[in-house]
């Protein structure tokens, strides 16, 4: 819930501004918060930021990559220092890469590198943020996951494996931080996302799924926001969201 | 969400006005709905009917025992009425009965009763407003969980066995009519509610619990009112609500 | 476990020889158990008592109907006297009605029987069972569950609704009696039973599906029996059983 | 299921002869296995071999770091050459360290390592194990889980991560591989084990919780051992094992 000040809120894992992390900086910084938009590719959250920026939002790019202890910990000294608009109390971990693999083929190194973004990053920006929030004692942490964080399904074993991860990471933290008025929740998006991503990896998922088929950007946004907005006598830790066709 | 026509809410298992059904009633009300208030008891009903009415809203008691069906069905017909704010595409299931028993001694009545209500009542209303809402393709249903939805655990039972029962009931919908344009959710509340069932027969958990320690009725209307408010592209089935100190 | 006397078993939902509950009955006979066969067709359990007692094996039929409490403890009251074989240690909740309806056009009757069968039963043998076992500290008490205890799915409501509220009855009697030297344990059988009821039912099924594609009767036997022999330093509580080809 | 050749097993994840994997070593080789005993220590795979061949049985030991791709393909080669008691067919994934830590003063290092011996070992050895029994269509596959492996809890993020990663793995496997003749099971294990590795680290658990508190080692075993005998009609992928005391 919200401060007096102004406030600041940090996304991790943003890219193309067809993205739920671009979707979800803009969402925030609609509703007043100026935006640290972390991610790997510079050009990318630069241009999310300076969209935020042209319609009148605030929006910092922090070219992060969240498997570096280092870049982590810089992005919330940043995020938590006591200026104009901070410390932040709105954390999402939003890195992760969805990628299908055969089983018996999969390399140590991609089922690693897949765990890094996936779940490492999610601990050391789970722990930075904790670590900074748990004295002020609020604040909303949010990590987005998937069905496979839920489920395990053949090629999707390093994904899957990651995911679950992040999650027990989420579950441990509103354990342990919640009575102490940090709100950690976990998303799972059951269901394609409407973003650059799926539509410039697999084009033809959009067109065999139709319009209704995938998850909008935007409705994911309001529900993180939602999230955040509970009063702490009612916190959600675990909210699934998917298309109303979607089976399940 | 919303249609031009002025709007019609169908909350079953309204009690007290310190109470979850009647708090729903007020939270559905105050966002423009006319509201359908029904419960056993018409004295109650009737004094939250009155509430509403009293601050600008609209609300119409209806006298109901969910698990009959001449009650239930009679319930659906005002409700579906195509009238000046009909047909409701907002329905609730609230009713319950949270009796703890010892197992060894627990009668078959018992066991039947608390199923009835907190069960079979709940099949009634979704299969009415399933009827009714899906030839027109809108609408939103939702159920009151509880922890117990999902664990049995000594003394619960027969709570236990209902609410998982209520619980299945929900994601058959939900997978049903999901794709029609229904939206069916089911909300595990998991800690006591601040209201008046809880307050009058364990007064002592509120002192103990302090109060951090239950669940207000307002913040809980809010997440039923956000899920209603979903856009149909990221509808969640399953949302948990407990308070920031509650162990899970 | 054991004990230096005979023993006795109670299998409750028992009826064609080609059954799962037939084949419970010939597996805990051929471990030395007297088996009180418990259905309601008295031809049927006579046919599956004979079977065993011409094949060397000890078996009573005693007619059962599991929705009256009256029988539920009478049955018991003959499976605990302290007879030669007795007190049963080893009991089974067998019965359940896997009954697809669809949702809309499905009347009360048919959701209230299908729990009465599915969950109401269970709850009366479970409840004299421990009546009678908890005292004595040792015995154990399975319940069958299906795929359909843990999701609801499209067409079976109701029998979702039963078999959810049956694996609540069991969880709520382990964590109640396991303690106390009771083992309760609840398999959920995931995929179509190579028995007389799928393959006069559903004939086309087991053609579709292929020898390998059916739960064999006498594996799914050998489970339970597995089950009843674990030490109690080492017991399951939840067990899933399904063919190598089942999707899941 | 047997063969009409002598067998072979390999049990990765074996310390000290008090411990899990070795009482799996020694309930194979009992049930008529040739054992392959991989483990880190050297001395103390070599102890657990040598008392199994002391007893008349087969094993041998192989120093294995189950986090080095090369030990793990070096270990899979051996297993699985075709030579008088080959190619193995059972194998066990048992290796993981239990370790809690506060959440804010965790090192990313913990963090990793206890991922590496938790999740990533386990991925290379049921690779390694599914890319050479695949082909034959054939074998069994089992993780030793917890209850971390479903459940985040303060000091526990970094373990649960990992076992939860580790049994997506074995669901990924179960869903791929069990089609193709496999069978990939997870044993969720939920208790303090009777063991080396609890009673030296935390000796005064066992004194607190008594004899009953803990599982046996034995016991634990023969779980694994029915596992592994279950007919492919009725297999089961997930089995929980605990105390008779414990509370769930």
């Amino acid at each position: 819930m919200s401060d007096a000040k102004p406030l600041k809120a940090v996304v991790v894992g943003v890219g193309a501004e067809a993205g739920l992390g671009a979707a979800l900086c803009r969402r925030f910084a609609a509703g007043g918060y100026e935006v640290l938009v972390a991610g790997t590719t510079p050009a990318k959250i630069e241009r999310v930021a300076e969209t935020i920026r042209n319609s009148g939002g605030q929006a910092i790019a922090v070219p992060t990559d969240t498997t570096r202890e280092a870049d982590v910990v810089a992005l919330f000294d940043r995020a938590m220092a006591d200026d104009a608009t901070g410390p932040a109390d709105l954390v999402v971990y939003n890195a992760g890469n969805n990628r299908p693999h055969d089983f018996r083929t999969m390399s140590i190194e991609w089922f690693e590198e897949t765990w890094r973004v996936g779940c490492l990053g999610g601990f050391l920006v789970g722990r930075e943020a904790a670590r900074r929030l748990a004295p002020l004692g609020r604040g909303t942490i949010l990590f987005t996951g998937a069905s496979a964080s839920l489920r395990g399904r053949p090629s999707f074993a390093a994904f899957s494996a990651a995911k679950a991860g992040l999650r027990m990471v989420a579950q441990a933290m509103a354990r342990e931080f919640g009575p102490m008025g940090l709100h950690v929740a976990h998303v799972v998006i059951d269901g394609g996302i409407d973003g650059e991503r799926l539509n410039s990896r697999v084009p033809q998922r959009r067109a065999e799924k139709g319009p209704d088929g995938m998850l909008q950007l935007d409705p994911i946004a309001d529900a993180y926001w939602q999230l955040h907005r509970q009063h702490r006598s009612a916190w959600s830790h675990e909210v699934d969201l998917r298309p109303f066709v979607e089976p399940f």
